[in-house]
């Protein structure tokens, strides 16, 4: 989880896919030509969207890579209790199941799977916890591979730490051990920034486009995608946490919809007043026809929709008096980034190994 | 920290002596009576505050028990910088001690430190945390007096843990160590909620009025103060998280008070074109005299100030999703509650025992 | 787990009565009269021995307070193997549960499990990690007692901390809380020291004797007991350090074990020959009639078992250099812990409440 | 840390030269040729020895590579004193930054320290926690190299982890990351084993022979050093914990020593009574003109120095109830764990960038 945290260019930030979309569409107030979108709410409680975005144009739009998204959304996930744990592991694991298969990688194919995120920031410690509690068969295979039972795939797993605690750039280290381990696919389980606090915790994404930390001139970080590893790049993120300002924008933008349409018919009952204090004449008068009052002008800068602009510079007076953009979690992190690794360590295990199922998986995890 | 979410009966929600102050005053427009309130900025980037609530009514008022306050606010405490924290703890160490010795505790006067909250919280460890890390010598006292040299004073301390995990009140608990273990004084650090991002982790509160945990009808939880303990209570809390719903409450008084003037004049304009269109008469007309139509009702109904009513109706709104009031704490909450804790623990061994000062005590602290 | 290190009054160290009573056996060469025992090892790869201290005259001879103990040793519990902590947790908490009945504690008496130990201190943090894993009730009972559905206790818990923490003696905290939560029995958990590794984390005490921390002049530290608490205590104990001291002295032990048949023939052999060298005369010779020859008395010196005060004497020289007698714990002890530690947390919530079985366990503890 | 434990080929195990060089003078009772070895004790409280191994030959004997080793020893580094520790960390800034330039590495060389061990197994987390308080700039000089000041060097860092946590090779992540990063120089932490509990957490060795973890047949790790990573390697280590093996072997090796001298004198004694049971002659009889009795055969065979063979038999009985040979570590590793890492830590900030100092090195690390 790395971000341009820059408000003077400041554009609503999301990593998730469905979000993007969501905003896209209520900007654009149309359907998005060349996305492709499922929803699957066959089990009760869990919501899947299958996104696939499938031209250049179509990413462009919504500031997502052409690709697709898979997205498991199940609010109770927050509740932390152990059978609807249970319940969104089982899918999760019969969809990453599927997602793989669907990309052609078959049984036998080598997983590296890798950790990402700052192990000392609990709401980005998410892919080194899931790291730890996965089952690692490649040295087995490698040291003594007749002890392999049936069933396992050759799988390896690293958590190559955050730029600030080892100076070096985390696709460079990735880089590195992909070239001397040899993985057939990576699989990359990363903390997300949401927009909505309702999807922090509840929400797992699953892409085939890889990670792209930030972006913009200056940034020399470079992805880890198909193109940079040279073998496919699977992304597991679920949004840990939401920028402070997203919040309020969320706030300012509610309260001007509501106010919408009385502020409608005030301009209009205003505009009626003016016309009537004109002189008569024959043809109605329209608006194009009233005097450029100062009074109405005020009137009208404030009932029209307030511009993007001056919406940007609300946020920054409201969020001001922090100096800073803060990214905020719930105050229960601790225990929902503990569920939720365990969740997707535990599906990984189940995909990943045919003969790790239900029975057995709680042997593999802390 | 154990609040009582219930968003029914929403009401804007501190811990902050000065942020309920600030509020009262909004509201009332005017200063309030029973309340004395001494800012000291005498040092480049600390802010002290000195609040004595002075009275029942002022009490009242405010939602804060009679009693004083002191607030050392200091924004960059959150760099986490080495230097400013040995800057803060400094100062923390000076106003300690001094408002030990305005109540009249004597470096004779026996110590036990409550460290409230849950440690498998971040944001809630702060009490523990300081607990840790505190110079605690009432064993020595009581096994080898001799040993102890001059200028130590007897400190105990304890951290009881939270309802949810002990089954006990804490107030229980508490009271039964303090029959048992006979201090002259408490003092009790606890994490707060704020309603203001910027304060948390920036703000330490002081205050001789104790800890009163939750209210309203069914709460049996006590109070921990100098009438439920018998001997005097010190509370040290430290704003670690606030309500979402704080955020959008303080974006919406935002921009409705960024509207105001614009409004104001908008209203006067639409009365004064308003006031052209009736009939002409010598005595100029106010807007008394404005007949009601429905289009300046409705438009009145827009500008005028958002009810109370109206406005939690919209904070609803804008936090429906999430089921719940969620409670947020900054991503960057473990280096945070790190520091300060660090801060809180060496100023209380430095205010505490004389011997303590800045050449060795952080031979005390991990 | 706090314990008097000295060696000048040096003596084998054991928390286990299983131990204590080997040793006894050993050095009387005979059975210890007033001490029942029983071995059960009718499940595969658990031992259980039940050992009942029936006189004061046995528990003086033995090092331990008259009353019940049970332990549970399972060889494999070291492995960290899910499927034998599961066997484990099933048979700690019939063991348990059957403990109980038998000091006529029925179901519907309230329970206080107090954690004794140092959580910073991985191999004393037992007692703790237990507590933290507890499914604790009290307060429901007390808040909303209809919300409690059948088959449940009630259940409260407590992790006192250590001297060096809290600067008050753990049995005053716990003394306060007992008068304060009136619980009608207490199960305290504590780390053990045990005088054999392979008894480290394999090893699970239950006794109806209470705890008695140290012992011996000017200390002031009092039991944790059915007279001191006023109701009953039950102590549950996993040896998790062995003094240094012990490998010492089992090898020394051993190593004149292992000699002493040849010494004995060696010794045999010399005097037969030194006998041969008599004049001769009709009564055959015995040991008696050998003359006081120097080279005798050494010999004899050598093979005769090392007395006491020497093996002492030896121990110190081997452990000289340290400086101290050094307690040692498995480099594994934190897995060790944990394990051990989710064994006896959820052994207690099946026995302390019937409506928690193997199905629903997992769910209480993390 | 990672070692072969296999009793079969029993030998004596120890991570540090000093040690084996000991062990080496003990068995061969003569000075090694080939070993250069100087001992300063110039400051008291601390013992630093520099040990030259000049040969292949001399490096055989000593079951160490040829290179040099220093290695500071200070017995009250166990005593978690704070001034103890700055002490320390002085002298090792001072004697690594000596080390380095003895090695022709300038100030301008860009260091990579590598973390061994797992961070999850608190006496072999040593490297990860030093790892964590090193002040890194690598991604300064590469993203903004014009805000990094003069007196700092080019400093990344790596916790590769252990195979059991990746499935790979740590050489082969480290191997990766310097291909990508290209550093001058390589650092290596890890923790050791000892053969003496006396060294245990109050040694730190330096080496410039690289890693070389395990050895034997179908062992395909590969090794951290100069060869294989293609730049100069250095290795700090701490010894944190024992083989269990090693306190027995010590233990029995101290007692037989002990019994050396009457063992002699009972030789000569019973020998001397067997020749005065010959007949007589002109010439003195001599040890070799004896018969072969079985009771002197016995006896020889007893008082005889113990064969390692049987020594080794010995220490298998001893440890057979274990089922394995353990290793252990003081109870109270996790502090000392600690207190070492922050002087390694501090100590290398301070010697790889002149800039870091004494009055402000304690803001690198946490």
């Amino acid at each position: 989880m790395e971000h341009n945290i820059d408000l003077s260019g400041y554009s609503i930030r999301t990593d998730l896919a469905v979000e993007a979309h969501e905003l896209a569409q209520q900007q654009n107030e149309s359907s998005i030509s060349g996305v492709w979108l499922q929803a699957d709410d066959s089990e009760p409680g869990i919501q899947v969207t299958r996104l696939h975005v499938q031209t250049e144009e179509a990413g462009r739009q919504l500031g997502k890579l052409p690709g697709h998204y898979l997205t498991i959304e199940v609010p109770k996930l927050r509740d932390n209790d152990t059978s609807i744990e249970e319940q969104v592991t089982k899918r999760f694991a019969v969809e990453f199941a599927d997602f793989l298969q669907k990309l052609g990688i078959t049984e036998d194919k080598k997983a590296l799977v890798v950790g990402l995120g700052n192990w000392n920031v609990t709401p980005d410690a998410l892919g080194p916890l899931v790291v730890e509690n996965l089952l690692v068969t490649r040295h087995l295979y490698q040291i003594a591979p007749e002890t392999v039972g049936d069933g396992y795939r050759e799988v390896s797993a690293l958590s190559p730490g955050v730029l600030g605690i080892t100076g070096i750039e985390t696709s460079e280290i990735v880089f590195g051990v992909v070239e001397k381990s040899k993985p057939d696919f990576v699989i990359c389980v990363d903390a997300l920034a949401s927009r909505a606090l309702h999807r922090v915790n509840t929400t797992i994404q699953i892409s085939d486009t890889g990670i792209h930390p930030g972006s913009g001139v200056g940034n020399k970080r470079k992805a880890l995608d198909k193109e940079s590893l040279g073998v496919p790049v699977i992304a597991i993120g679920v949004p840990t946490v939401v920028f402070a300002s997203t919040i309020v924008n969320d706030a300012i933008t509610y309260l001007l919809g509501h106010f919408g349409q009385s502020m409608q018919e005030s301009k209009r009952a205003f505009n009626k007043l003016a016309m009537s204090t004109l002189p008569e004449r024959k043809e109605p008068y329209t608006e194009e026809d009233l005097p450029d009052m100062e009074s109405r002008k005020t009137f009208m800068g404030l009932v029209g929709s307030l511009p993007e602009e001056e919406k940007r510079q609300l946020i920054h007076e409201v969020l001001r008096p922090l100096g800073q953009d803060l990214v905020v979690t719930p105050k229960e992190v601790d225990e929902f980034i503990e569920g939720v690794a365990n969740v997707i360590a535990t599906g990984l295990n189940r995909s990943l190994h045919r003969a790790v199922d239900e029975e057995n998986s709680a042997s593999y995890t802390h």
